[in-house]
């Protein structure tokens, strides 16, 4: 078993976790020599003295052989994560932006120096999806991936769904019990959902993608029009994380998803994640638990340490394959509402199934090319809502494929 | 990656799925040599000339350096399954009664051997628990596990809530649509579930027990009433292979529950099974998903041998460790109904907090001993139906912890 000598950057809800929990369970032959922390004036749980505030007390400190990098700033997170690898130390990181938008970059460093980069607590908290991605279901067998990755959204959502409150409403009462960040984007407008996604892409699927290339649409511009259909139709509202393969190719995207309850997300409530996990043989499998929170991701964290006094490390076997293709261009039923009749003209509809129209409230639903959806159009038209339909999006995707393959 | 040539014993609904999975998923480096079946007149889909019958074809072959075991036999398979070890063949098995009934030996002898022995199909089918156990959950910080591991039970339950028929009537159905065995007596009555908890015991908790060790009470002698009496108060009734650590003490058992919509088990329906993992820092992780059929427990199969490509086996870090202790005297909150009342005085409560008397149905609740239970007692009366209740069993055993520690 590896002694590790942990360096902590970060000490906030997940760094001031793994610091209570490393000292609780003292099964762990691990300890953390040294805390950096940015702001010398914060008030934290332990004295000052306690902590350092120069990066380099960890970065050149031979002793030290793991870092475990728990910060917000994914950029100052990329000089330390990279600085690190390159020290020879071995990193644990929770930052799915920073992997997210560097993963080929970290992967060829850690082989280059020889290091581990282990990042359980990224995506899902506490669910162990990344190991069993990469140990389990290392088998190419995997058919598609779903998941509720940002516990800010589904909470609001659940909330949406209950009370009768607009979303800028449940908004400010998540931000004020700590449920949603001062600054909401990353969450409400589907970035952490799709950070998380590109790194579920790497390990289901083996596909190195960039974030540009990967279509998120958000929960801001929900209507409680729109919350009321849903609920006349027997659906909820999810934001998905959806990844399929069908043939090699491999399509992806985060969305408002319209689901029933027999459908995946219909019962993941409040804060909670799940993940469902579809092969070939082995049916549906769905992981469920806590996505967020200091103690359960500070949990997956201490796995990743565990694991590496084992010398743990992911393989990437899917992506040194490298098999599968990524594809963008295809059709998919959306429903698109606004509350101004003529903003339907902004989506340009190959076919029309349904179309409902009030002084108030219209909606749309039938099948556009998914190209013509992208963030921009979202952001710059705050009365629209987009929303696919999580039945039939398997089939619809299939038929899809038909359709291209009768070509 | 080894190249791993497979010999099958069993070609049975797993074993010749796996046959199909293996053949589909042409991307392991795995291929099945011999096929050994038992029965030569059994009408099977491969010709005849694909199987043999003497398992010597198998074990004595040096080509072969992965016995694959999916047979029904639990003697038989002993046999099999050491030889191969003996012979230096790795092993993967699907048998919960040959593995329950002989952990240490088996962990010697593959030690001994040094081969790996993997059996991630044993439990749970396509849930990845023991693999999940074993290598995430390996820090010792878990404090419970809890799982629906017998999807014909819990399919027996399931319409038993459903429809105002007799569990004989719905253990008739099952067995005719397949469900069920001709002999149903490993499911309904608890030791196939036992035997998976017994293997959830070492792998959570590094505690090797014997079958007569661990009780189990099964479903055999529910009765409509007690279905009723459920839904009266808002159970559901759900056969639950339960563990709990309390200190250093691990305490655990099979038996039916009374469970509400807030605890586990209770929207797990029909043939699905779940398993909840509780850890003093990752909160309640809860995987769902297909406990048998041909593909979802072939799929198991199929990842084990995908684990072996890279050397893969299972550690027993904790059974090595070997910190926790077994105890099963301890007080318990127990349900009790009967046909005929006089048959309550069988069981010696410590408090009663309800009684319920008339002239066809009579039921006490309050606490016991636990050691007053036993499989003989609920097999020779078959009047009585013993429920636990799933709310409060967690309190219940620490209350009993508490006032153990109090003394």
């Amino acid at each position: 078993m590896n002694k590790l000598n942990i360096g902590l950057f970060g000490f906030g809800c997940v760094g001031s976790g793994l610091y209570e929990v490393l000292n609780k369970s003292n099964l762990l032959n691990a300890t953390i020599n040294k805390i950096v922390v940015k702001d010398p004036t914060k008030k934290r749980s332990l004295s000052p003295s306690a902590f350092s505030y120069n990066k380099h007390d960890i970065l050149d400190d031979p002793e030290i052989n793991l870092v475990v990098e728990l910060i917000d700033d994914a950029e100052a997170a990329y000089d330390i994560v990279t600085t690190a690898m390159k020290n020879g130390k071995h990193v644990v990181s929770a930052n799915k932006k920073l992997i997210a938008e560097h993963l080929e970059e970290l992967i060829q460093l850690k082989e280059k120096y020889n290091v581990s980069f282990l990042y359980e607590a990224a995506v899902c908290g506490s669910i162990p999806v990344i190991r069993n991605l990469e140990e389990y279901y290392n088998n190419d067998s995997l058919d598609s991936i779903q998941g509720i990755c940002n516990g800010t959204t589904n909470y609001i959502l659940s909330r949406l769904d209950k009370e009768g409150k607009s979303f800028d409403e449940i908004l400010k009462d998540a931000q004020e019990v700590g449920f949603a960040e001062s600054d909401p984007t990353l969450d409400i407008d589907g970035f952490d959902s799709k950070f998380k996604l590109q790194i579920l892409l790497l390990h289901a699927f083996g596909l190195i993608t960039r974030p540009e290339e990967v279509l998120n649409l958000g929960i801001r511009n929900i209507k409680q029009s729109d919350i009321r259909f849903a609920q006349e139709k027997g659906y909820r509202i999810k934001l998905i994380s959806f990844a399929k393969k069908i043939g090699e190719e491999v399509r992806a995207f985060v969305a408002p998803q319209f689901v029933r309850d027999d459908s995946f997300g219909y019962n993941v409530e409040n804060e909670f994640n799940a993940v469902s996990i579809e092969g070939l043989f082995a049916d549906r499998q769905l992981f469920t638990g806590k996505g967020a929170g200091s103690y359960p991701t500070a949990s997956a964290v201490l796995s990743d340490v565990s694991a590496l006094q084992f010398s743990y490390d992911y393989e990437y076997r899917k992506f040194k394959r490298n098999k599968l293709k990524w594809n963008d261009e295809y059709k998919i039923r959306v429903f698109v509402s606004t509350s101004e009749q003529e903003s339907l003209q902004k989506i340009e509809f190959l076919t029309v199934e349904e179309e409902f129209i009030s002084s108030h409230y219209s909606y749309r639903i039938g099948e556009i090319e998914i190209k013509q959806l992208n963030h921009q159009l979202y952001r710059e038209n705050p009365e629209l809502f987009i929303s696919f339909f999580g039945e039939g999006i398997l089939k619809d995707l299939q038929k899809q494929e038909e359709f291209v393959l009768a070509h």
